[in-house]
């Protein structure tokens, strides 16, 4: 694995993930060059991390009456190895530093050949809908949340 | 061009098309068997289909709290040619028929080298966000928007 | 489950799928009304059709040197009930008729309350990836196929 | 503009950008928070950075038989703004910095009340589509590309 900035110490790291969803790279998120296109994990980033609230009890009114939503402040994808169609992923998730109202979700994508081939992170940050601001988490969450 | 269920007299179908958008064939819609990917026309039948409405000043309120908002019933395509990375389409929109609460709206893409390439049709209901039942359309919006 | 042109029987078309593969609905394929954007359902259906072929071991070859590949002459779908974020669909293939170098493929999605939301149908024709000409789809393969 | 790894000088960061595309937000682009999904952008980014390589000539072949071809590294985006359906962005691009296989690509999206709504980078290696190896990129190229 290339050396990342977001990663100190590589080995720990990857053993820090345990949540994963699966994902099967579908026909439609290939591209004329023949392997995924880069779009794609994106989309599976979101869905993973999704997933992983949910495991928390989160994301239980995701309607615009919520009392807070998760917005993504920024987010980042490292490819290393390409990725295929049909390729039969393990999308590891974790919550890597918590904030007062936002928190950094990393990822992981492993091939059915045991190669890290995606690695990724993002800023997610609470927000009323109503007003746009940033909302703070309540300290319950928090204390599930950060599994490192 | 091949026989479709939904054209009568195909000559005359092709030129009552005049309201039309520009659309460049994304490398990302494109698949692994090197063309375009069968999901993408739909994304341009939509985005021509909004264009068209609000070249008839519909679609001003399209949040939750609208009073009734388009939603698809069904939805067809047929791919006459292949379409390719960085083709230039125009995409063609007419509305067909016109019902109490739907109406039948008819899509045509042609190709920089004028080609037709795709062709299809689908029904918009118009319904209340908050109920989802239908809603009948205003006689002026009608009379507007039937251009055959 | 309204009338549909493809349809003759609804109960008996109903009862002859068997074949599906679950489908969760991603957070990205809704939009801003708020349930599943409709070009979602087509990614779906490719995605059935192609574990479909696969459980017929079909579609072995995927690249440009194949000797034919399926591609979509047509595609249609009608949407029976509103598909929200999260639901959990069961997609339904079949292979309805079978011609000299094409089939028409059927394709039904039940929510999680056991109700049918989607219905479709859309004609693969095989073709030589090199010559764009349609290919004579083996007799082998035929007899496989139509399960109705 | 918050603070970016990526950016040393904001102000002269900003101003060395001079090539755009426009991009109008697509309804299937949105998502059921009501406002773009965070996947489009990456979307938007390979479209511009493909149309800015086409103005100086290169990818006039993008087969698998092309001598060099390229792909993603990683990829990153910022949102600094919320963006919205139908928002018309101009979507900046330019190289940051260049290497002997692979260089920087910058991006900037700017709404049409002038606001930078978005800002990423991501690095682009040039690879020999049989081999998977990375491949030199010829001098005549470099010297176009990097214009800051």
């Amino acid at each position: 694995m290339k050396k990342l900035a977001y990663v100190d110490n590589p080995e720990e790291w990857v053993n820090q993930f345990s949540f994963y969803i699966p994902i099967k790279v579908r026909f439609s998120e290939t591209d004329m060059f023949g392997h995924m296109n880069n779009t794609a994990p994106f989309v599976y980033f979101e869905e993973a991390r999704i997933e992983f609230m949910k495991s928390y009890g989160m994301l239980k009114d995701v309607s615009s009456k919520a009392e807070s939503v998760p917005v993504v402040a920024d987010l980042q994808c490292d490819f290393h190895q390409q990725v295929y169609f049909d390729d039969h992923l393990k999308l590891y998730v974790k919550v890597e530093s918590m904030g007062r109202t936002s928190y950094d979700v990393h990822y992981m994508a492993m091939n059915q050949n045991e190669n890290v081939c995606l690695t990724g992170r993002g800023r997610i940050v609470h927000i009323n809908p109503q007003t746009g601001k940033p909302v703070e988490i309540a300290q319950e969450i928090k204390d599930q949340l950060v599994t490192v």
